[in-house]
């Protein structure tokens, strides 16, 4: 099973590793890193590099396509070459999956035309303007397609994926293998529940702020 | 504010990356991932590799020095040039942490010695047979020393420390920027709460296994 979670300039590295942590232990899954050109790719808020281990045309068909955001999302909706890999890829995959601003890429690709999905929360209506239709839940399905809300999300979304792929028994013992008993010490990891000065502020600092 | 994330052959990636994520959103702070030698470390259950931006030498005196774990970490045990380099970080730290088995090398390091800390669930043992106060939480705080469970509690751990350093209001933010929002599609994070006979293939398949 070949699992291709794309990178690109900008990409948010959580976004990319947290889904690499669940799916890499899915027994017989082939996770690769893939990006325009392989070699190093820049992460968001960071001075390092994620490596892409091979180049988009170098895999044509992954069974699964993971689609992660970062900053870098908004340069992608005009790369004609990686949205097109990203419309073809979905053609043929089992399963087409993105995190947090990744679904604008899967929107901008044409894949959620008329689907349910969802994004990081500051992002739902760029998400609604790009055609999807917009759901404000941590993990949304539609039929093959996956997305899930912001960064962290993306480690709910892939076990979600692993109990498809291999069943509820395994994925529990993903689960249980890193540990994914989560007490966050605040309870401000959505804007139903963060203090309200806080959400304001987040959505004044915002790229995606209504014009 | 200097942040040291140690990687090494076999980390596990999101021990690094989730913490990584978090702390990279505190003002002023520069998280760097560091290693014996700079240069690409091999992540364990994966093909490719995390950069280490400097060598152990180039940043003596880290404020903040995070120890992430994985499989990697058994050969650390032995490692005296690593294990030297957290001993005297954690000389003039401010804060000294470790995710999953990164405890495991601080204990190593003789830095946990009657310490209360916590590990991944299966090294609870191997800890204490270190010399550290073995505590089954998902973070830990002893004085200066911030431990955390397996694997994804590196994020729970890190959101603490944010606290700690920019105040909850800026923890907070952090928070909903990753949107920290957990929700597994199962319970099975913990021994606790995981089905019996996950937990038990998960005990007879440990490295920690009691022999």
């Amino acid at each position: 099973m070949d699992i291709a979670i794309l990178l690109f300039d900008g990409v948010t590295a959580l976004d990319a590793v947290g889904p690499f942590e669940v799916l890499s232990r899915v027994p017989d899954a082939r996770v690769r890193f893939v990006a325009a050109r392989p070699g190093p790719v820049r992460v968001g808020h960071g001075t390092w590099s994620l490596p892409a281990e091979a180049a988009l045309g170098e895999v044509p068909h992954p069974d699964i396509l993971v689609v992660p955001g970062g900053p870098g999302q908004e340069a992608l909706m005009t790369d004609r070459p990686v949205l097109e890999w990203v419309a073809r890829a979905h053609e043929t995959s089992r399963w087409t999956t993105s995190v947090c601003t990744g679904s604008l890429v899967l929107a901008g690709a044409g894949v959620l035309r008329g689907v349910r999905a969802t994004t990081h929360w500051l992002a739902l209506e760029a998400l609604e303007r790009l055609g999807a239709i917009p759901v404000r839940d941590r993990v949304v399905v539609d039929g093959k397609v996956l997305t899930a809300a912001g960064v962290s999300a993306g480690i709910d979304m892939a076990l979600h994926l692993a109990a498809r792929l291999c069943g509820p028994q395994q994925a529990q013992a993903i689960q249980l293998a890193i540990e994914y008993d989560p007490q966050p010490p605040f309870g401000a990891g959505s804007p139903s529940t963060a203090p309200p000065d806080v959400v304001a502020e987040a959505r004044r600092r915002s790229r995606f702020r209504s014009p």
